[in-house]
């Protein structure tokens, strides 16, 4: 990068927030994306920490002026690589807007920073006695990017996405104007809605300086139910049985006996449903001991004529946290022998069609590809092995799971975004003219393709 | 319009589906904007009653060729006059696209056509047991309308606005590209959000020919309470430690004695709550009778501390049904008073300062402006009264009552949009920039601004 380009850069921000020592930034080229389909960062990086909008602005304003690259940088918890800068140029770190600004009790809202950490607001929500519904995996992720990413996760089937909660944002447009989208409003028809299309745009149409999220009272009691049974077309036809009793589980997810022990035993733990080959954990919540149980009964019931070969309940907070620890560290073991995971969104109905179709690619390719996910919305990851990347095999095998997801009305990413890695399978599930449109917004926000450029959009 | 175009018109949807007989298109030419703001309707107007999307596609290639303005017609039940076709040309009515296609009781899903009525689905999802969470005021609008609105109403304090439910569109774009946004699909993130761009564009980016919406089980038990206050203050105050309690109702409205009692004495009907000056209706619903009668308690109890004056249950069927029945006529009672209806969206927790506000104008300019409205949500609709037009001060205070609620952080329209009647208020909670992009965003798709012209975007 020039010289003169740091020195302006260093007069915006200061001298300390300007980092271009190759050692020092090593950790701002990188996501969790897998690492045989982790884009490559560019040669000419410097990571720029702005303290505000207007030195953000004043950033924009610069890069636009030379034609620079600018990549926002949240948490680094993406797994697409949409934070790794590919064309070299500025990353911009979110980190120093860090602050949870207000938790609104009256309004049941919480204002924070773009850069302050998922974990930071929720001890500040809870401090205040309420509840952020959503739970996206990885704490670590930031207030800006759980927006621009329009995070999912467990939660996702009584309470919604991210998209769901968020009420106000403010941005800075690539163009350096920034500007402000709702506020603490539950209703908003005002115009066509920006902050609707700034979520989920993955940096490349905004920075997100600040954002409102609705809270809501946090729930009574909990139970956790791990529900088994013999063969996965039993456990998923259970699936829109249980919805339809009238109980909505805030967790539903789908796993297999032999794939969750790999996890477990990896923990030095032991997975505590001992018959059975496929397994829903299903996590209920309600306003009352009473109503909770009330609840799992009504569940249980349903599931006796289906086919249960067993049910595990665990009541204490201590045997709930075991089963979801033994979850959520599924991926990060099995990571290791994996070169991509995939995403798809289903019909919730066509869980256990789409499993079997990925079952019959394997076999075409004599491999496995183990798949879990979120059952209650259809929300499956299939993860490619990396033998399939030693072989030279995995774009042709990525590419027949995306056509059996769109056969069956599905699309490519469901919660993880497209990102720099999937950019060339959109076509599979967009038409031709959508994704003109999408292009056309994008040079309408950001005429000089300064802004996260080759993400999100084909 | 020239003899050509018709001959065309008829080619594309049949001789019986063309009507410009000034009678019989007298119906199509209104909605139910309140008379001083209605627009006035173009002279030249045609009624084309297309079959299906391709026949809409066809439409609007010839509208682009002859530079003729389209306007989407759905059940006319808008406020703002979105669909009054003030410069003439084509209305183009989806009525006879008025299937329910599918009640998908397994992915908890809903598909119709975009002429539905939301009358005809609801019945439709209500035989197969399942419910539709929100409930916009009239059930005589259509699918495609709901969605192209946003629109509201009581029900938004729990399970919020329409857009939460849209899960999948088939649009007809203004040049003419039928493309399908979605699906049966709870979590999407491929690309940018056309579809939520498309939801509350109020028919000026494309014509919604088909609608996809995430249905709920039913709740198991319903419970409506009349809280009474004193005054305002203490009732408003109540709003938010009521949601704090872990209590979401299904509905909050707030109304005053007076105000209600005109409706009740209209209608032949006694108002049940006899003391306080100021009411809060609360809807609560619950999985179980013994559910709903926790959360009752938990609400009253909590209110004892409050000031409240008395509480009202009903319990039976029509005892709920009457108290919704003198609220849901306070509109009609009122309106051959009223010159306009304002649809302010402000912070919750801030109502009651707003309508000291209120009161503090109209005393000022010596009237009454009634106000009531979804204290839960925020959403007050204050009515100007019709001796404000008559003494030609109807912009006037229209313009400080706007104010107030943008100095409160609110905005100019909760739930019923922009139409053709808000366009010059806009700016008033909307930057430059931002209206900017979205006449850019407009300019994209429809590049002749055939489609509903002058409407949503200023």
């Amino acid at each position: 990068m020039k010289n003169e380009l740091l020195t302006e850069l260093r007069r915006i921000v200061g001298d300390d927030w300007v980092v271009s020592d190759a050692t020092l930034i090593e950790s701002y080229l990188v996501d969790v994306t897998a690492l045989p389909v982790r884009p490559t960062p560019g040669n000419d990086v410097v990571v720029v920490k702005p303290a505000n909008p207007e030195e953000i602005s004043a950033i924009l304003r610069l890069a636009n002026e030379n034609l620079i690259p600018v990549v926002p940088r949240g948490g680094g918890t993406g797994c697409v690589g949409a934070a790794v800068p590919t064309r070299g140029g500025i990353v911009l770190s979110l980190e120093r807007l860090d602050r949870i600004l207000e938790v609104d009790r009256d309004n049941l809202m919480v204002v924070g920073e773009g850069g302050a950490t998922l974990e930071k607001m929720l001890k500040e929500v809870e401090a205040a006695d309420l509840l952020f519904p959503p739970h996206p995996g990885d704490e670590g992720a930031q207030l800006g990017g759980l927006v621009a990413c329009n995070a999912g996760g467990t939660r996702a089937v009584k309470y919604g996405v991210v998209r769901q909660y968020v009420k106000g944002l403010e941005v800075v447009l690539p163009t350096g104007e920034i500007v402000t989208m709702g506020g603490k409003l539950l209703k908003n028809n005002t115009g066509l809605d920006l902050m609707h299309l700034m979520i989920d745009s993955e940096g490349s149409l905004g920075i997100i300086t600040k954002v409102t999220f609705r809270l809501y009272p946090r729930f009574g009691a909990t139970a956790t139910i791990i529900i088994s049974f013999e063969d996965r077309h039993a456990a998923i036809k259970a699936v829109p049985k249980i919805l339809q009793t009238g109980v909505i589980p805030l967790a539903l997810e789908y796993v297999e006996r032999d794939v969750i022990e790999i996890s477990a035993k990896h923990l030095g733990m032991h997975w505590p449903a001992a018959k059975g080959n496929a397994h829903l954990i299903t996590i209920i919540t309600g306003s009352s001991e009473d109503d909770v149980y009330q609840q799992t009964s009504d569940v249980l019931k349903v599931c006796e004529s289906l086919g249960v070969v067993d049910t595990v309940m665990a009541e204490t907070r201590e045997e709930q946290a075991d089963i979801l620890k033994i979850r959520s560290e599924l991926y990060p073991v099995l990571k290791p022998q994996v070169s991509d995971v995939l995403d798809m969104a289903i019909p919730p109905a066509q869980i256990a069609v789409f499993l079997d179709m990925v079952d019959e690619i394997a076999r075409k390719y004599d491999t496995r590809i183990i798949t879990y996910g979120h059952a209650g919305d259809g929300n499956l990851h299939p993860h490619l092995p990396m033998e399939l990347f030693e072989r030279g095999q995995l774009d042709e095998v990525k590419k027949e799971v995306y056509s059996a997801a769109a056969e069956l009305g599905g699309v490519i990413t469901a919660e993880h975004g497209v990102g720099k890695i999937r950019l060339k399978e959109v076509p599979l599930c967009i038409d031709a003219k959508s994704i003109e449109l999408m292009r056309g917004i994008k040079r309408l926000f950001d005429p000089n393709d300064i802004l996260n450029p080759g993400t999100a959009i084909p």
